[in-house]
């Protein structure tokens, strides 16, 4: 039986799970609560000063764990997938501006066009990308998304998928964000992940919970302990599979984004410390 | 390139896509329309007598192709799978009653419990169901439904699940049965599919659409070509599978419920001859 996780020291919150509060209301609220990883979402850093931002974090003692997110390569003209190549390599400055070690790639599905070739197309995009990421020290992360986005969101959805898209590649600079909400239905996510890991690929790792009813596919997350994902036992073979970096907290939910943010932030620690 | 339907000859409508109507509104409507099979939700024959639902179906001209749904299979306590087991066993008699050949089984899923033991309690109570099944000639498709629901309607979310439960049991009255909105994400479809009709397990095949936005996990389907599914490339696969039996549209929308449901049964056959 995996245990609880013993303190913070691998704790990370996104950005995006404190969406009311601007990044230089997070950093210092996540660093006086004791969180000691963040995942910055380009939102938050939109118009800033990326070294500045950098300080920031650096400043109150937080590891930037990666950036969120690339990815969205698919599209049925060949002018929108430059753009998205184009935007992504605009992701690998900003992650290397502000010191992220990854992007976390959202692979994206275009409507009106065969998942088949949205996934070729992702395959594609991410050859376009890897080579100026690599020059930039920069690896990217592929996350499988639920079916439930497969329409418009990724057209990567199983681990497995996500591990064959690796092997494409073969290279210590594309790897794997495995996130519960995603994978925990999959009955062959203990041996997928056990691969991930096996291959080098696992790169991070995201919780929350899943709840029921879920009222809308995108924005009602659970925190850790409010649905039905095992979390720790998921986290247990991510462990087995060696892997040693952060618990990173992503959550959307218009219901927690609605609470008072520090009560919020005190209840994910409880929730982490207790349900993770 | 699979054509279009030919005519209506292989159209199936289910009673809950018409969910505003009795069953002995729905008949009569299905019948004039053109419709030649009918899936008959236990909901809509409850309280009847089942043998003039039976000759209400026969006299307008109607085939029974199937009665949802069985299944509900996991629960926590052995009391409550007894219960389930027990219920089963009621739905086949309606079946034998009404002359469906088989039950669709939506297999269920307990929360508080893991995925495996769900999923070991969905074969317990096949194996517990299928002697009573077949003494009454009824037959058993277990129906895959999307890992969006896998909290708590079913622990079999991909067809692979389906066809290695089948294989368990290796008899003629236990098959699948496939619905392209559970199943249109998947990556192993069209070889699961080949898998499933080479093995003799493909009992049904259900359609409608994937809609985006989707507004609600459960009651916001899209009639056929109001979404992103290629329903008829996968109707393609299913019958070089060698499946000759009918196309069921099933689909649950408050939307579509919420109109004139002459109207709606019109725009549905539109729908099914041009984008199925």
């Amino acid at each position: 039986m995996t245990p609880a996780p013993a303190d913070l020291s691998k704790l990370c919150v996104h950005t995006i799970t404190t969406k009311p509060w601007t990044i230089e209301q997070s950093v210092p609220a996540y660093a006086k609560a004791g969180v000691k990883g963040i995942t910055v979402w380009r939102q938050a850093i939109e118009g800033r000063n990326l070294g500045q931002v950098r300080s920031l974090i650096k400043d109150h003692g937080l590891e930037v764990v990666s950036l969120c997110r690339g990815g969205f390569f698919p599209a049925r003209d060949a002018t929108a997938r430059q753009a998205a190549i184009d935007d992504n390599k605009k992701a690998v400055d900003e992650a290397a501006a502000i010191g992220a070690p990854h992007i976390v790639l959202v692979c994206g599905a275009a409507l009106g066009q065969p998942l088949s070739e949205s996934r070729k197309q992702i395959a594609d995009g991410i050859a376009a990308v890897l080579p100026y990421a690599q020059k930039a020290g920069i690896k990217l992360a592929i996350e499988p998304l639920h079916p439930m986005y497969a329409d418009n969101r990724s057209a990567v959805n199983t681990l497995k998928q996500a591990n064959d898209l690796c092997d494409i590649f073969r290279s210590p600079d594309v790897g794997v964000a495995a996130d519960v909400y995603h994978l925990w239905w999959d009955p062959d996510l203990e041996s997928e992940i056990a691969r991930c890991g096996r291959s080098g690929y696992l790169m991070a790792f995201h919780i929350c919970d899943w709840r029921t009813p879920t009222l809308d596919l995108l924005n009602d997350r659970g925190l850790m302990g409010e649905g039905c994902i095992d979390i720790r036992g998921i986290r247990g073979w991510v462990e087995a599979a060696g892997f040693r970096g952060f618990n990173e907290v992503e959550i959307f939910s218009e219901r927690l984004w609605a609470m008072d943010q520090n009560e919020f932030l005190q209840t994910l620690i409880n929730a982490y410390r207790t349900k993770s």
